[in-house]
């Protein structure tokens, strides 16, 4: 079962590099880094540039820009080349054009840099002839050498311990989820939505056409990692097909993992050809790989961010029965359909339980003391009789888990006061006495004014560790496939 | 082919009911109503009473509030009983206790009534020997008789023709779209989101249970209307599926019909029976229906506003087949296996295609011009290109369709000036130029300040007439279902 570790607020901690144990350590906590092809534009580097990004993430170690046309870069000393540097280089971006990367990457191993980042595109995903036999040439160049690689065509690394960002949008204090992604914009996209939602990251690589260090690298130290507890894969295509199964299926063992595998279709494998010109490997052969694993089977960027949130804050849940309660009897019947089609359940209740909910609920008022549930819920705002009602239900021993749905556009028509308040109240005492885990959607409207409050409820139940959803679709397939995860573990 | 016939804007006409016609112009235009059950408590009638409700809405017939205990409510002079009124009353709507439906409805048949929509629940959904007695008491009292009766158990009409709604929020303006549901409080958050999202309505019933006047009429008469030209139903159950079949199918002959059958599954069907006390029949009987009828069959209310914009925005799509275009290689990937789930087919682009992307691409930039195309999307803001690549990837033979994606995001992150006019001065043109059918995606972000140029471009999209979705599952799956309806009528 998996422990909701999440840390409430961690600030960056300070540098403090263990140098000697591992590459790893030099890719996530870098003592220094060299900027090979920074601006001289120093407006430029600012905005868009290396140097720019780092500075204003507030990385603690040492840059060195390099540019021959610069003395000086966003006030740091610029060089001509990595050659010119006497310390210790940990770490190098190589963001040059791409028939100056050969060059570049013999310097870095010349000076023995440890770790060098590949962010210049332009390689095998051209499908042309001159990108492939470049990154033919980079491949020849790095063999046996000390000095590792990630990328080409990636954004690298994201680690708020080492101080360490492709984007200064991103967190600054770390938490449970590694992330590792073949995709550069995608795997940006999916931070931003995931940092939005609550979700904290321990570390993350876009490793891009992943030429060395690749994604096997990358899970086995996560596997070994404290801080992880979660991790989230997306992939295209591997080099070493049976060193990742292996890997998986440990890393499996001691914490969830969830795998986007992109380019399972025929038209998704000829999009991977043009993007990270990986091998896509049949479908059959993913399909037992999940299976044999564990893992857990993603399709989409905006279902990772709920699945994390469903494996990161639900308890364990002991079988597919599941308590509906919520107002509007018709979205009710429309959920318990979405159910059954994710391999869930929506059992009747007990008598004992309809007659406690009956108790409760006046019979005219057109609320149904069913599974899906009303009460609560009405025109007059969230009433006490809400939280007693989900207490029902998750007391009733054919529910093994409750989701509950708000309409916040309802209270907002009604002009209710105090609603928010008082439905927040209720769904943390839920969560306090509710015998068993419970999730709650916030449904979604079309107005600012809506979303607004969507952000709030969304916000304090993130602060009050609530697994909460915005639509019911994203919900109950989070908590199916954790579900599924969890019986997975029991076997 | 459907035309784009959506009125622009469309002033409520003044009220002119054809008396003389059909039962269905007093549903939907009747030119006075009694409102049986009005309180005395004037500010609570103003809130949640009809009586308020239809003045706010802006009704232009006459109100007859009923209430033994009151003079006048809301300036609106009161009445003891429907007996009371000497003028022609068109339509009632019941709002007492339950026990209290039977006498007023045969207070209203004696009065000569001609439609009585019983707001009142309480009846068989609640599942208890009451409440079914009461139901079969008011079938007895009304058969045989002229006076109709929608409901008991619902929300009854919203006809912006006739002044006629039950919420003051919905639009004013008609427009091309029929909705009939049996479910109130989820039918009235679609119609929200709907009408938010730039559709709008010829007319809408909540029916509920449905003792009288049930889907078969309803869609019987919107098929003969000139101003509906698409319908969509939510439904549980059916009295009469064999008249159901017929008018489906003819409807379907005409205009396009999307169907949201809740309770397929068992789950569902028992949440059905506390709701609408409806028979659900079963799975393979209705996938019969929707494949012989060439129903498009919508799983949800989220999935069915969708689907609204892509029928009634997209012109004929001759083929399967899907240019993508959109800054992201992952997200193309990703969309791609998306594509094909749905049966949509992400075809190579010609030699001849690719070598004019290519003039227009840098081959160091990292884009793809295969597809997913990468083009004109970058970090520096959409420029020119962005239009000339669309028109590039629509004149490839292969393609059928388009779709475009934007992350609002990254262009708020780099600050990048006057985007917004750029893409819609860019989306205008490819709109009139391109030779192929296009829809546009706007991925979501997680903060206010994204949300709110998401809801900015939404909205200029709907006054160009461009199909616009919030996620790519949403358009790719309403392309997918749209393409099958087109198919279904070439047939």
């Amino acid at each position: 079962m998996l422990k909701n570790t999440y840390p409430k607020k961690q600030l960056l901690p300070r540098y403090n590099a263990m140098r000697d144990k591992d590459i790893m350590n030099y890719v996530f906590q870098p003592g220094s880094i060299a900027i090979i092809g920074a601006s001289s534009d120093g407006e430029k580097e600012k905005s868009v540039g290396w140097t720019g990004r780092l500075l204003q993430f507030g990385y603690e170690g040492t840059i060195y820009p390099i540019n021959p046309k610069a003395k000086e870069i966003l006030g740091l000393k610029a060089y001509t080349s990595v050659k010119d540097i006497s310390e210790p280089i940990d770490y190098a971006i190589i963001t040059l054009p791409r028939h100056l990367v050969p060059n570049a990457l013999k310097d870095c191993m010349t000076r023995g840099v440890r770790v060098v980042h590949i962010y210049t595109a332009g390689f095998s995903e051209t499908g042309e002839r001159e990108g492939i036999e470049l990154q033919k040439e980079i491949i020849k160049i790095i063999k046996g050498s000390d000095t590792r690689v990630i990328g080409p065509n990636c954004m690298g690394v994201y680690s708020p311990m080492g101080g360490l960002s492709f984007d200064i949008r991103f967190a600054h204090e770390t938490g449970p989820i590694a992330f590792f992604s073949q995709t550069g914009v995608g795997g940006r996209r999916f931070l931003n939505l995931a940092i939005g939602r609550g979700h904290r990251f321990s570390m993350a690589v876009s490793y891009g056409n992943g030429i060395d260090l690749n994604i096997a690298d990358f899970l086995e130290y996560a596997s070994q990692d404290h801080e992880t507890k979660i991790v989230f894969i997306y992939i295209e295509g591997l080099r070493d097909g049976r060193r990742f199964f292996d890997v998986l299926k440990a890393c499996n063992r001691v914490k969830p993992v969830l795998l986007l595998k992109a380019g399972m279709s025929n038209s998704g494998a000829s999009a991977v050809s043009s993007h990270t010109a990986s091998l896509c490997g049949t479908k059959k052969v993913w399909e037992a790989l999940f299976k044999q694993t564990g893992t857990i089977r993603v399709e989409c960027m905006e279902e990772a961010v709920d699945l994390l949130v469903a494996v990161r804050l639900l308890p364990q849940i002991t079988g597919r029965n599941i308590g509906l309660v919520g107002r509007g009897g018709g979205i009710g019947v429309i959920c318990a359909d979405m159910c059954e089609r994710e391999g869930l359940i929506i059992p009747p209740l007990s008598t004992e339980t309809r007659r406690k909910l009956a108790r409760i609920t006046p019979s005219t008022s057109g609320s149904s003391i069913r599974n899906p549930v009303e009460i609560g819920l009405g025109i007059s705002g969230v009433s006490e009789r809400y939280v007693e009602g989900l207490e029902i239900v998750a007391s009733d021993p054919q529910i093994d888990c409750l989701i509950t749905f708000i309409n916040p556009e309802d209270y907002v028509h009604y002009g209710i006061e105090g609603w928010i308040d008082d439905l927040m109240k209720a769904f943390i005492e839920a969560k306090k006495n509710l015998s068993k885990p419970f999730c709650v959607v916030i449904l979604q409207g079309t107005s600012i004014e809506i979303f607004e409050i969507t952000l709030q409820l969304q916000s304090q139940c993130q602060k009050e560790e609530i697994a909460c959803f915005l639509s019911m679709d994203a919900a109950i397939r989070a908590v199916a496939k954790t579900i599924s995860y969890h019986e997975f573990k029991e076997e």
